[in-house]
């Protein structure tokens, strides 16, 4: 049995394990500082324990496994990901690169191998944003990214981030401290299911991230006038549905037309919604997104001109409101050089791709470079039960790590090879 | 003082003192069969009684005042509208028709002048069709289209229509007695105010309807496949909304190419409706209206066509679904050159139009020729608190009134000419 198939078996039966911590049997739904939040840090703080590493739970909640450097005074390079999940979510986005960062840390235990740097595996408990309006608090905290005032964020019964964390047993107020020591650091290393269809199509089971999109996020309101559908002449009509209908149709065009563009209108909803009322208004909102700030900028630039000269013709009114915006977060090319060449060595065609998804990386490449790699999903299909990878894939992504690793122990330490037990 | 000035004076007046009969006090809610609608009924019949007339509600829950014909025997001419409004409504819509027709008749009675037939004014009680699901209850009744099934129809709160019938104090099963013999009716005449902006943009007080319009309404399911925002490429995408956009704006194209032709898309929501979710469905409903059946079932037919062919080019599927078809209601020649006649005597434009709302005409079609006089209304708004009309135009529209009924003396009855006290 090869180290791959190995990893892959036992990985994939603790994915499963995992699986159990959740808010609701039968569907995997595990939300930041939950009770199964909690259980499924003790879970994989057991597997980080026997795989040899000190284990402890920072202020944010992430759990952080130790794996000592071969000599004292090394280095940190970090490996991992995410536990907590969306609402009925699949089992392996986010579970999938701790466990498997787990699973590499195992293999050099088990051979007594260690490396001139030591290995902290991350979990981290706030990486999809789901119970709070925040997002990626436990890695933004390390990258010293962290805002206090996200403390008053509150969940939908009202409870804020700070009560939730002290209700967890830990200490807000530590957070702050948790930032590290850029000069401490090596990089920082994940994998994670591609969440989309490319490998797949390629048949490649792993490829390399080169960067993750940044994404822009807007709420687009049109004002129209309602009236009666079989009284106002098409021509007297100041339809805000129709209005909106082309400039959804104006989103796809520019991102169909651009280059490392993906563009999405997902909510949209007409005002008031009578069968026999022209609309008034219509809400709807624009999820822009590219691996380079530039596409990006120029494409909302694009769209909120389009939309207002669409609105003009139309006229009625339109008004673009961004809420959300977050730089693309390149990945080091020496990092991505290593899973590359790690890949290749494999016999597999080693392809470069950006990920459209957000990740702790977005926060991590404050801190240190950061690389990715990214393991190939039946259909593409992420955020749902549905959610599936193989065996032998996961495999795969656990010896890239392994050999990533390795690569980095021979640059950081030119003049001696790893001691292999 | 005119006639005209005068009449429509208290009419204003009444339509005000009859607005207090609502659901809801500040606003005008006033549905078929509940308290204020009793109330706005015996209002109503006492109006008619001062006009002359004799009053009974019938089993439908019309008001009907009968001024009995100069000679025992004639026929009878139908006038009204109806006294139940939308939620939330204008205060003109249906009640200007009830109220001008008892102000014609009024004009009639003061003077002593009997025509050749009896006039009955009907007060109709669900033109709306708000409360329960189904429409012109009231008038179908008359004109012999009532549907017995229709009794089991609930409301909101689930109860029945016969079950408000009789806590009302009506019999149900006394309905299908209420058909009118057709050789006994000469006409059904309503005034009712325009609900567009055509006769406000011509500058004329008043309009004679050449047609209802007919309708047909359906909804569209359009089904694509969920994914997500960042990580689907754009030419993998089966987007059910971008889909539904270009649906939308073919319905607004064929629309405005068309002439005698109006279509609306009323409602439409995006699902799941995430931000970062690429829909995965589309629920919209489209209304079609045309005073000529034959080119909104050809519409209808185009847009299924166009729907199909969107659909099959984005690789996603779409299913239309009718659920209500209205034949369009020619109104009869000579009622219309008559209306037509009436107004340019008044040296006002006499504008053809035709109704793209539905109106108790939809039924009474199929009991008697019918004949309809449109009221400029500011901005063309209805159904809607800003609802409104001057007193002046109501004052044209009861001339108007008064004088078709005394031309169709003249012509019901060539010998005599109308006994004038």
């Amino acid at each position: 049995m090869t180290d791959g198939a190995k990893g892959g078996e036992r990985l994939m039966a603790r994915l499963k394990e995992l699986s159990r911590f959740t808010a609701q049997p039968g569907e995997m739904t595990r939300l930041y500082l939950t009770p199964e939040h909690r259980q499924a840090a003790d879970q994989v703080a057991a597997w980080m324990r026997e795989a040899g590493m000190e284990v402890a739970m920072d202020a944010a909640g992430t759990v952080v496994g130790r794996y000592p450097a071969a000599a004292p005074g090394g280095k940190t390079m970090l490996l991992g990901s995410h536990i907590d999940t969306v609402r009925n979510a699949g089992i392996y986005d986010g579970n999938l690169g701790v466990l498997a960062a787990i699973e590499a840390v195992a293999r050099l235990h088990e051979r007594g191998e260690r490396l001139p740097f030591a290995i902290e595996v991350l979990a981290f408990g706030d990486e999809e944003g789901v119970r709070f309006p925040v997002t990626l608090t436990s890695s933004r905290a390390l990258a010293g990214l962290f805002d206090p005032a996200s403390l008053d964020a509150r969940d939908d019964d009202g409870v804020s981030l700070r009560e939730a964390l002290v209700a967890f047993g830990l200490d807000p107020d530590g957070i702050a401290a948790l930032r590290r020591d850029p000069s401490q650091v090596i990089g920082y290393l994940e994998a994670h299911i591609e969440q989309g269809p490319v490998l797949e199509a390629q048949g490649a089971p792993v490829g390399v991230v080169t960067a993750i999109a940044g994404a822009t996020r807007a709420v687009v309101e049109v004002s129209g006038v309602a009236g009666h559908a079989g009284t106002v002449p098409m021509a007297l009509r100041r339809d805000a549905g129709t209005a909106a209908a082309e400039m959804v149709l104006a989103v796809e065009r520019l991102a169909r037309e651009t280059t490392d563009l993906v563009a999405t209108v997902g909510q949209l909803q007409f005002q008031p919604g009578a069968v026999n009322v022209i609309p008034s208004g219509v809400r709807f909102t624009l999820d822009c997104r590219s691996p380079r700030d530039e596409i990006r900028d120029a494409a909302i630039r694009a769209l909120s001109e389009q939309f207002s000269e669409i609105a003009k013709q139309r006229n009625v009114t339109v008004e673009v409101r961004g809420f959300y915006d977050e730089p693309a977060a390149k990945c080091a090319e020496h990092l991505v050089a290593s899973i590359e060449q790690s890949i290749a060595e494999r016999n597999i065609q080693p392809i470069r791709l950006t990920s459209g998804a957000g990740h702790d990386g977005l926060a991590m490449v404050a801190l240190c470079p950061i690389g990715m790699i990214f393991v190939r999903c039946r259909g593409g299909i992420s955020h749902n039960p549905a959610e599936h990878i193989t065996t032998e894939d996961a495999g795969v992504a656990v010896d890239v790590l392994v050999d990533v690793l390795r690569r980095l122990a021979r640059r950081n330490d030119p003049t001696s090879m790893p001691n292999s037990g």
